[in-house]
């Protein structure tokens, strides 16, 4: 199985608009991405491992496809819609990577 | 639901031994975290997003638990030897999160 991760690291200078994000940004994605996308995964950071730190990304996204057909099928068409609807709720560059789940 | 995310950057400089990881680390981590961990999910990274890049993180190590309580319960006990068990399989340094589940 392959996992898309979307990860928009926290940055005290930097503003994420959660009401946008869960009400348009998420639904818009839904929306898009279609079948071939098995589930996807919203996590919130809450805090950093050591004691007082915060959390290295404020918002963690991840989708899972079958196979690494099923993603860019799924997801290449409507990647320019959905990467230009970022800046319509944070002024972070979220770090993007596939990878395999083993386990 | 509470998410514990360990994060392994993918440096050219730096070594990850797959093998130790998956034969020795995971089974350490099943044999201590116990009941309270819910499940737990292994990633290994195929690539970014953009052609030809890496991915950001070699390896990402999840684990879910119901609540912050369950979460410390579990694996405050066991965070030393699980941390200096990371020394033997790479000399990376993990980026270590708790996140909140929301979708």
């Amino acid at each position: 199985m392959i996992k898309l991760s979307v990860l928009f690291p926290y940055d005290q200078g930097k503003s994420f608009d959660m009401r946008y994000y869960y009400d348009k940004h998420i639904p818009l994605i839904k929306q898009l991405i279609g079948f071939r996308c098995l589930t996807m995964a919203v996590e919130q950071g809450i805090a950093g491992i050591a004691p007082g730190t915060t959390a290295a990304y404020v918002m963690m996204n991840h989708f899972y496809f079958r196979t690494l057909n099923d993603f860019h099928s799924s997801f290449a068409p409507h990647a320019s819609v959905i990467m230009n609807d970022i800046i319509n709720f944070t002024d972070t560059r979220p770090v993007i990577q596939i990878s395999e789940v083993k386990i």
